[in-house]
């Protein structure tokens, strides 16, 4: 799908300077553009790239004059910046929308509802007694159990596995193979020594406008249920546990993992490859730092915790700061034996 | 699916006080029930919530007797939360037995054999030469290779991958989107900065009774095999790799990982986020911490192991108090230098 | 698939001592063999397994002269070891030879063109103008986007997810429930404490010879390319972010992270649960450690990085050295204070 630049201009209330007709099909950065691609001019420490970019179009703020000649057409605009932002988001959302209806095979089993709009791939699969909204779109042998509520607009991709009698908000977005509801890891010892499974009964709920990553896992509660509220964004590889709930707009990074019976207040941010324990629970606006080990509750607001186990960042500083000088510390240690010792002899 | 008190009281031994008519179609914890819902009350801490629940039903001890007036219909069992738990376990069973028979389209390789009663999914494959026991259920968009052996009554998810001649026992389940049987990581440097790949040509064993957790992967051997002994628990997200061997009921929290060779003990427990380097031993019952990395072998049975590098426990957290206490340390020095400069001095 | 003996030795150019009629069908090590395994004898602390094998063939070097009666064929070659390599070479090259050709259902979309020689698995799903090359095969239940590239001899095993656009080179083998290509982490927060989805419109750019593992993800650039060069070997588990390069022939173990915009050099080796943080580079030949955080660029070349935040080995090592002996630095400060008090008071 190619579009002109006059076209691209009329899209973003701008005018041209240069060539209108030339065919644009892709984006990139001005630095690294080829014929073809359009860019965008915000920060003037890129603007030596404008008079070099192999770029066909450079969306500049109209205030923008170029210092010297240009050879690439130029779209003047209130912002550049935020006028690129949203044809980003026209061309992602005209890519999605131009998915539709159902390749075949695709399997929807008895007592199913599907809203508008949506588009079911081949090989997916869709159980018994569902409910989908409007525009939902399931993608190629994606897995959705029975009794699956799912909101409209939102987009399932690729292998993602989500269990019986979950249910998801509108606008949300579940990436390639991620799993949802699986079972709570919860095992009774036995006396002979091995283990007897919990039953994991409960099931998971996802709010509106959350982002799953890929390969992320969600476990379904014991009872009740696993809860994400209303715009989390989840990144890929994480795990959160059975009985876990995650506060608005958290935002949770790679490979973080969080244990059973946490509850993550709103607007936390936890960084990648941090893990915490289950049954704590973190005030509003935690931070907490990539690789950290978060043993025990927040309860002030706004807290950096940081290190292994976790510690609050200032903290955690001056001790590494101190652990670096630890060496050193030795050996004035040594040294102070040695005149002490002296001391004593004379 | 809906059952009366009643019925639910006849299978559980026990007396109803109140309604037995009522009908229930799903458990809550006490605090959290309503209408439709059984409960337990097990725990007199609970006890303040049985007089204000919404659930429809609660399931209490034949020798407790209410304080006050209750607006829910109570089941009178010998012990309510054995009865509770048997209720769940059952309802459970009866959920995954009603899956059964084949839904199509569906694929059988030549040469490969079913047992009674199981069930495979749409868009479910299964190569050839596979040898599968009674009762073996394989969900929709699972995958199965050439030569592969599975025991009665495993359950295999949806979305799960397992490669050709993998040996699977019976009673266990695979979640979501797990690989059990890719090729294990191992590459041989060559002169020019290349690397070859080593051909892994063994396979994977898994005994009876495991659980494997969602997204978690388990690699074939080079030659061999990778075991997993009976009555083993893997959570979601965890990597077991080539050649390793894991000692029955071992336990082996999310995101863990297990670098090969490495032989682990029964009944061990590894933690959230640990790593084990590889061509180690765990004897038996060894406990490893979250986001502990084990660098060497335990030869000493039940050890508590912690941090990264691991040490014993009681050294690890001697360890973490000193360094809490490492920049008064510092301060503590720095006062005992200006004092033995002042005595120099006088 | 058996093969004879003399078959076996005609192949590597050797010769049998022993009955050469025997059948094989499998390969074991020298100590775990079973009747119908061919194994090797190349380091002479394993020849006593020589004289109790169980395996019914064992390929020696030709200089090599047995000091007892062995009750095994033997097959005398130039060099044992790399006659062993290349018979489970060629064993495996023949065993992924023999999938050829498309199982029913599968999915094809409209422009796309395939090489010959391939396999397409059933429930494989391959989107719109999609270039295949020669021998590629794509395993059941695989799904490949829309305008994705992939060259000859590529091997996409079960559940690998390609989104749309990616480039993948030829000789590369891509793991089960792999994700190539979903969307980087990238939100913008509002002033309403929400985030907004910043469109992620680049690709992933994966050269030749790459090896990715089960369920590994890389992330697609928010504009331009993910960059995997190269020879690179990615382990199971591992999550590469938007916007990274990784050098040609870097090795990257189990569940290792890398944030969006790194660049890591050429010939790297990043051990398992290792972490790198966003925007930094790290020069060719950098080695990071198990469990390292790795927080700024290494610009020197083959540096060994250890511990979070990581530092040089060496540094590292002191400082746990010194770590370990700090309980014992406390007593002798505590001892020092004594004395220096006593002389005051004297």
């Amino acid at each position: 799908m190619k579009f002109t630049v006059r076209q691209i201009a009329q899209m973003l209330n701008g005018e041209v300077v240069g060539d209108d007709t030339v065919l644009i099909h892709s984006a990139a950065k001005i630095e690294e553009g080829q014929p073809g691609c359009i860019s965008f001019l915000a920060n003037s420490k890129y603007e030596p790239y404008l008079y070099t970019t192999q770029s066909s179009a450079v969306i500049v703020d109209k205030t923008f004059e170029p210092r010297k000649p240009v050879n690439t057409s130029l779209i003047q605009v209130e912002n550049a910046y935020s006028a690129f932002t949203r044809l980003l988001e026209e061309y992602q959302k005209w890519t999605f929308q131009h998915k539709q209806g159902v390749e075949q095979p695709s399997h929807l089993g008895e007592g199913s509802t599907l809203g508008q709009g949506g588009y079911r791939g081949a090989f997916s699969y869709i159980g018994k007694h569902c409910q989908l909204g409007e525009n939902v779109k399931i993608y190629p042998n994606a897995y959705v159990g029975d009794y699956v509520q799912i909101g409209n607009n939102t987009v399932i991709h690729p292998g993602v596995r989500i269990y019986d009698r979950t249910v998801i908000g509108s606008d949300c977005t579940i990436f390639a193979n991620a799993v949802i509801g699986s079972d709570g890891f919860g095992f009774a010892p036995q006396p002979d020594g091995s283990y007897k499974t919990i039953p994991q009964l409960g099931n998971v709920i996802i709010e509106d406008a959350v982002s799953i990553g890929a390969n992320t896992t969600i476990d379904c509660a014991t009872m009740g249920s696993t809860i994400i509220r209303r715009g989390v964004k989840l990144d890929n590889l994480v795990q959160i546990a059975h009985n876990v709930e995650l506060g608005a707009n958290t935002v949770v990074a790679a490979q973080a993992g969080i244990s059973g019976s946490t509850k993550v207040g709103e607007r936390c941010v936890i960084a990648g490859q941090a893990g915490l324990v289950g049954h704590i629970s973190l005030a509003k606006g935690t931070q907490i730092g990539a690789q950290a080990g978060l043993g025990k509750s927040i309860k002030k607001e706004g807290l950096s915790m940081s290190g292994s186990p976790a510690r609050e960042l200032s903290e955690h500083l001056r001790t590494l700061a101190s652990l670096r000088r630890l060496p050193e510390l030795e050996k004035r240690l040594k040294e102070l034996e040695k005149n002490q010792q002296l001391a004593n002899e004379t």
